[in-house]
């Protein structure tokens, strides 16, 4: 595996392999690598020659008051996690390389970014949306992976490649799991043993709401009403939303239609740490 | 020359181009085509394989109190004009497939897109930086070719390239004037006999702040005034701005200074027909 700092040396990289027509995939990652990138690495690998894998804690997708500064970083264990999943180039370009100074220009993505996420942090797709069209800019892949638990950024991402005609195939890959059902993200190491307990309720709370939607129940806000519910019963949790959305256009729903897939989506807090969840469901 | 419609096709062509290696430049353009364009088609012939250019009246860049749906449009000699001038392709992509229903996504290069121009047409370069990159999406060139005439729109592209890693050489080429003077823009046919006649007060004036440097002249407000009040000697003139402006940043300048070029940037009214010009001025 070849490790790139260079925006340059990666731009030139990458059309160097267009041009021998290799298959290029990028995994774009904010590093601290969990089971989730690497099933992502290795969706890559199945189908791509040539797999970048980029490391990238993005600094125009946070808040000023949110956790860019603490957010967990191990270039070193990355880097061996990378290697050994299959990765062909690692790519950790540095943040005066990205954003140097004067940079001003930035890509909206409007209604889709507003909404759920976005309304708690206004700002967050912007930057999620200039950084992975810098990314697509700098290593020019065929398919990009994206972890389906960043349910809101694959629907962004995708509406972004297909409005600016970037020609890039987005891939997504399911939520991968603890073994006791806490989604993988790097920021569970911010949790206590107590708010990681109680934190497990959000996987109960989905899996209850396909549950209720497999016996019958086809109202959207009963089955909202039933998940913050159960949130509710843990003592750290503060919700931040709870929405049952079309999983194609996260317009809002009334009911559950059969062959329409909903994404209940949620948003909450276990003491500082503020986690997402989502599952897809559908009536069977 | 090959004329191309659709965009599958456009960017299937310049992919196969790349992959022959072959240097593409694009034209972009908003059709009704003059010598300006002309000599940009001439440039891009004299450095690259693929010629392509493209003509799309961007309703985006427009805004509704404007004057979209009279701009001049003459596809059947467009054509002619662009296939002697030597271009390989003419790319001429539909509205509804440029902008489809449901249609979102907007890049902004803050601060350079709401000044000058900006001040009087807001959304103006949102337009401009967004449909030059799905044209640079669509056309994959190695050069793109832009009218000095439009100077802030040249120093507005060249930051989004940069900015957003998109690897295109943007090269701009000089204003091409009529032999009175007069800059070519497709919205000179807008214009009567009379107002044309006074529109050549522009250039005048520009030639008069170059003149002012050369004789010493050093005070930006003291040479903008002047060009101001040349203008205004002529009764259906309304202008909207002079500006004496560092030609790279577009940053404000209070005094010329050698070895940095000044734009000298202007727009007026002339009854209902708006238009541009400026020269960038050197203290030799």
């Amino acid at each position: 595996m070849k490790t790139i700092v260079s925006t340059f040396e990666m731009q030139k990289f990458s059309e160097q392999a267009r041009l021998r027509e290799k298959t290029v995939g990028l995994v774009p990652t904010m590093g601290y690598l969990h089971k989730g990138h690497l099933s992502l690495i290795g969706k890559a690998k199945r189908s791509c020659d040539v797999v970048i894998t980029s490391i990238f804690v993005n600094p125009a997708q946070f808040a000023p008051d949110e956790d860019f500064a603490r957010y967990p970083r191990d270039i070193e264990r990355d880097t061996q996690l990378c290697k050994s999943a299959g990765s062909t180039v690692l790519f950790v370009p540095h943040e005066n390389e990205m954003y140097p100074e004067g940079y001003s220009t930035y890509i909206a993505v409007e209604r889709l970014s507003s909404i759920l996420e976005g309304k708690f942090r206004p700002t967050h797709f912007r930057g999620v949306a200039t950084v992975v069209a810098k990314l697509f800019s700098l290593t020019k892949p065929h398919k990009a992976f994206f972890g389906q638990k960043d349910a809101q950024q694959c629907v962004v991402v995708r509406k972004m490649v297909k409005d600016l005609n970037l020609g890039v195939e987005v891939v997504t890959a399911p939520i991968v799991r603890e073994k006791d059902g806490l989604a993988m993200s790097s920021r569970n190491v911010y949790l206590s043993a107590e708010e990681r307990s109680e934190a497990l309720i959000l996987h109960a709370s989905l899996r209850r709401a396909q549950e209720m939607a497999d016996h019958g129940e086809r109202n959207a806000a009963v089955i909202a009403g039933e998940v913050r519910h159960m949130i509710d019963t843990k003592p750290s949790a503060k919700i931040d939303y709870v929405a049952l959305v079309d999983a194609e256009s996260l317009a809002d729903i009334d009911s559950l239609e059969r062959g329409i897939p909903v994404l209940v989506a949620l948003a909450v807090r276990f003491g500082s740490t503020r986690l997402i969840d989502n599952t897809v469901i559908k009536i069977r």
